[in-house]
């Protein structure tokens, strides 16, 4: 860090609908900022490109606040600590925090979690370590109840979230069906991570490959995507079945107004449910989902596979590329 | 019963699409059965119409067989046997079962359940201490969880699983909003139920209606209807809410495709969920629900009003009235 070293940032130049393009972000380059009392300056190393961060452009009531216009975009990441007035996080420190898109964030230690770069390689922290992780853990065990026996079905299955969704559920002994765009990733998680089928939406039929793949219905469907495929899962939902919701990813950024899931009175035949939730509520519980995901990890039996981009600049057609499908693995900006 | 006399029938002649027409139906007449070794012959005295009758004349797959061509259309009865050879229902018993839009109905004894006048008017063993209050009483204490303090919001307010809902959720301690058509049926739940407010749907604005009436929003929505309210409903939930599917009568005869809830993501957002049931799931509890709802009516906290037509021939018009929102409580044909 020298003194005309600059700190490049992605503001939020407008709201958008669609797919946002270039002009909905604001290329900005501030001064580093210097910690004040408590502070400290984190140097970014990885930021999480996660399909939330849709909505929180948006205007209006979510479970966070919106990003206001011209502040910095909100974005999960990990970085060092390279000056310190907290005593918490001394310089040198690995850090995971909403620092932002930018190269380096203050931060007053508030929701910041030390990281061991010795333990696992640090983007990992923004995937099966991070909050893809934890979503997908109390996703599938808590919200879902996926239990020994049963058939998981789970979309955007190479995504962040899909991957841990369904090695965790083969893990408790889960039949799993992965659907996904593209023979590539299709193989992968079937070669790679054990899943039994994977349906590539892109060229197959979706309703066929899950009237194939799950003979005995679905127990749990993991929803990453909504839209048509959401529909096609609730027509074939097993009795008693659990439908989670975790994200809409095919519907963000909907010129349309959003499309509801048009076979929802499935859940009354099958007397199943659909329900949603939001990974912060289980903040207290991720240390024991931490220890767990680690141990399989050690055990070779939960892998990760991250997407990596390079350099801020790159965020906005990065951005895209999410909403796009062309991301195979968990994407992330390396800084 | 005469030598010469028949039986009054109204068997399935078709399936359709929309509102069924006269012509979906068929009037018949045939010679009263005679009952064979083991067998009841039973004298319909009221005919129950529900909403989920709709479903039982499409083909496909659902919770029961569809009703086959050519058959008596299926129904909820309560009538007297007249003719035994059983010994469980001698003759003057009265009857609960499905015993079909008929006069008279041949019956073997299963799933036939007796039923005592002198406790409650017969109808009623087809309203509130029947599948009507146990869909009701299941639904909301089982499936949703209502809890006192809590705000529930129930649409088809005055009909027969919903008048029942609210006034249990009334003894549960929880605020009761209902959603009715037209301000006779609002009134009556409000000032004979003792409802906390009704929107009337026909001549108010629901939004601006539960806006104004849930002020910690809804933390069970007991839906009937499906469709506009339903999305209504779900914009306006509390943390946590459940959202119970009882039915969707306004999307049974819908021409076009089924509607979704547009709105379902408010379950992610609001940690909520929604979930199908069928009562009869519930069959080994439905002692213990008659005994607890038995009570209430001794105690004349929980009252029942019936919509009475007449004649197995009215069948066909008393259908639709009940897709026109025109029954004005639990509606029955007298026999």
């Amino acid at each position: 860090m020298t003194a005309t070293e600059q700190n490049l940032q992605v503001r939020l130049a407008k709201r958008t609908v669609g797919l946002p393009e270039d002009d909905t972000w604001r290329i900005a380059e501030n001064p580093i900022p210097t910690p004040g009392p408590g502070e400290m300056l984190v140097a970014n190393r990885y930021l999480s490109i996660d399909p939330a961060m849709r909505g929180w452009i948006n205007e209006g009531r979510s479970y966070v606040e919106p990003v206001a216009i011209d502040a910095v975009m909100r974005a999960g990441a990990v970085g060092e600590v390279i000056a310190s007035n907290n005593d918490h996080f001394p310089i040198g420190t690995h850090v995971s925090g909403l620092f932002g898109v930018q190269q380096f964030a203050l931060s007053d230690g508030k929701g910041v979690v030390p990281v061991d770069p010795n333990l696992a390689p640090l983007p990992y922290y923004l995937a099966t370590l991070g909050m893809p992780g934890m979503t997908a853990y109390f996703g599938l065990l808590d919200v879902g109840e996926a239990k020994a026996g049963e058939t998981v079905v789970v979309s955007a299955a190479a995504g962040a979230v899909g991957q841990v969704v369904g090695q965790v559920a083969k893990i408790q002994g889960c039949r799993v069906v992965g659907i996904a765009g593209g023979p590539e990733k299709c193989g992968w998680v079937r070669d790679e991570l054990g899943f039994d089928a994977c349906i590539d939406y892109r060229n197959e039929d979706v309703r066929a490959g899950l009237k194939e793949h799950c003979p005995d219905g679905i127990h749990v469907y993991f929803d990453n995507v909504g839209g048509d495929i959401l529909d096609l899962a609730l027509s074939k939902l097993a009795l008693r079945a659990r439908v989670v919701l975790c994200g809409a990813i095919s519907q963000y950024n909907n010129m349309q107004a959003m499309r509801g899931p048009a076979n929802y009175m499935s859940l009354l035949v099958n007397r199943a449910r659909m329900e949603g939730f939001v990974v912060f509520d289980y903040a207290k519980r991720y240390g024991e989902a931490a220890r767990e995901m680690g141990e399989w990890m050690a055990q070779g039996k939960l892998q990760t596979r991250i997407d990596e981009q390079q350099g801020v600049a790159s965020f906005p057609e990065t951005f895209r590329k999410l909403f796009r499908g062309e991301n195979f693995g968990k994407l992330v900006i390396r800084v």
